[in-house]
């Protein structure tokens, strides 16, 4: 089987690798029906993260159940399945309390951008789509559950947005995108989107944005104050993971209003004192989508959510090396990668 | 009139100041009945936090209103009242949400180990008991929810401190001590309290604490999490301020906890990769007293708690620099001062 390995900064390449089997017995083996490339794959891509040695990529995906372990109960072949990037037992104490991206044997998903993904804990991480096999032109969408929609809904969640709510959304990438999507689907009135691009814009706009904030850092704070009576929103999800839009993020939330933040910080620290006096709610960390992904399965078979239109470039895997360009250049919002037939 | 003054470090003095009179119309001039020293009024008393020249101090009062300006249409002359540490109106955005801390014309009080005290925006910061001024037992208590008390309970709801919780309260002061005594009444089920000192454990104990940790640091943590069956706290209250009492509090709290911070950080500064993978809630800041007053003096007036025990040093007024000493020598947990009539 041929899939992503990144050898060093812009150097994806599709190559040979080991076939995927079961090795334990609660793993399934999943033939991917997409998987596509994440904001995040962009740090080690352009260097900013290490890597140790030629890395495997890639933890969004859905498609088939091929092969299921000898002691998985619930997940049978044949079935299409989504499942979360962190996988999780849906047992333990962590899982119970909905924190499935924290659970005890929490294994990170790394190796999705091929044509066939082992899943370990496949009965407590994948959840199949009710009544079947969904249509072709859905799997966009239910392939962004796995992740980037998982994660904005967890965004807009984190920040209590709330029927009625004013929102800011700090970041246009893919994942901010979304968390516009996720504040609409749960009533908010008012969604300030901050973006300097234009295509980005328009979509924030399709999904829901009723104002755009091109400023960034103390100029972006002032614009969102002048359209907040001076207060600051009610919610705010920080989608980027740097200081700059983390510091952007609580100070344009209003004292005892609600930020939330979703990207691993690279180089964030917050000011214990700022903090203090800022009066904000904070909480996120890699998103609880297993927690999510029946409600979002749900909204997007029923076409309540198009969270699929963040794929604005559609590439044969092979070509995933240009998926990761097209991002890193910001060409593309996110790149969707189709396996062929074998 | 006498009032406090701190000159430099360890260098309190009770001498004459101008009398306090009424300056805006929405002032109001208290007689206290009692004034306190706060765990706060150390920082600048041990020389860790700078003053400007002599200062002022004290932020904690209760008592009679002696006169109320001309605009203030429902303090009257002669009602036992009770304010915060923070005057608010109690009418603009941030007080409508409850957070009176952060009202848009807040002061914070400062001159209150007096005999006589202005407080300005009366109608939005005082709170007069019903049915007449109370019994004279009952007026440490009621000081208490002036400050250490509302600040105990803000940590308690700020940790979401629920009924059956497994709650941890960090730092044994008196704002430690109430945010025991404040998560017993809320309901919690098990609160394990951080603790070295043998008078506070056993009052810790007397509010409510089921568990005492003596060890700090990477000890504590590691003791806690035995106690919570490896998964940490559901809520954990820090009442310190310090980096070190910070990284135990959140380190202690299980995934999807709650954790608070009541006390002005000092030199606290939080990772945000860390802070993200620990996957905690986190909200604090200067308590808004002014929201829980009517409910806290509705409890004390009837006999459901009893703050006032976390005064174990009662002096007159002018023996004010004795409390100071005794509290920063931690010979005593918290000082109430008396004033003598005139």
């Amino acid at each position: 089987m041929r899939g992503t390995v990144l050898y060093g900064p812009r150097d994806i390449r599709f190559e040979e690798r080991e076939t995927p089997k079961i090795v334990q017995p609660t793993d399934a083996v999943l033939r991917l029906a997409a998987t596509c490339v994440c904001g995040s794959d962009l740090w080690p891509y352009r260097g900013l993260q290490p890597i140790d040695g030629p890395t495997a990529m890639g933890h969004e995906y859905c498609g088939f159940v091929e092969e299921a372990g000898s002691a998985v109960k619930f997940v049978k072949p044949g079935q299409f399945v989504v499942g979360s990037f962190a996988a999780s037992d849906n047992t333990c104490p962590n899982c119970q309390d909905g924190y499935q991206s924290s659970c005890v044997q929490r294994e990170f998903m790394l190796r999705a951008q091929a044509s066939l993904l082992r899943v370990p804990l496949a009965d407590g991480t994948l959840v199949p789509t009710p009544g079947g096999p969904p249509p072709d032109d859905l799997v966009p969408s239910l392939l962004a559950a796995s992740d980037v929609l998982g994660t904005g809904w967890f965004a807009a969640d984190a920040a209590n947005v709330k029927p009625g709510a004013t929102v800011v959304v700090v970041g246009d990438g893919a994942v901010g995108l979304l968390g516009v999507l996720s504040a609409r689907q749960m009533g908010a009135e008012r969604i300030i989107a901050v973006s300097r691009h234009e295509a980005r814009q328009k979509l924030a706009r399709e999904f829901g944005a009723t104002d755009i904030v091109t400023e960034r850092g103390d100029a972006g704070v002032a614009r969102i104050k002048e359209l907040t009576k001076a207060i600051g929103a009610d919610s705010v999800l920080e989608c980027v993971g740097t200081q700059e839009s983390m510091m952007q993020a609580v100070q344009s939330t209003r004292p005892g209003g609600f930020v939330s933040y979703v990207g691993v910080p690279h180089g964030v620290s917050l000011d214990g004192a700022q903090l203090f006096f800022s009066h904000v709610h904070l909480h996120g960390g890699p998103a609880p989508v297993r927690r999510y992904l029946p409600k979002l399965i749900d909204l997007i078979l029923n076409g309540k959510m198009n969270p699929g239109k963040v794929f604005d470039l559609v590439l044969p895997l092979d070509q995933v090396a240009e998926g990761y360009r097209a991002m890193d250049e910001r060409r593309a919002i996110k790149a969707l990668l189709r396996p062929q037939a074998a």
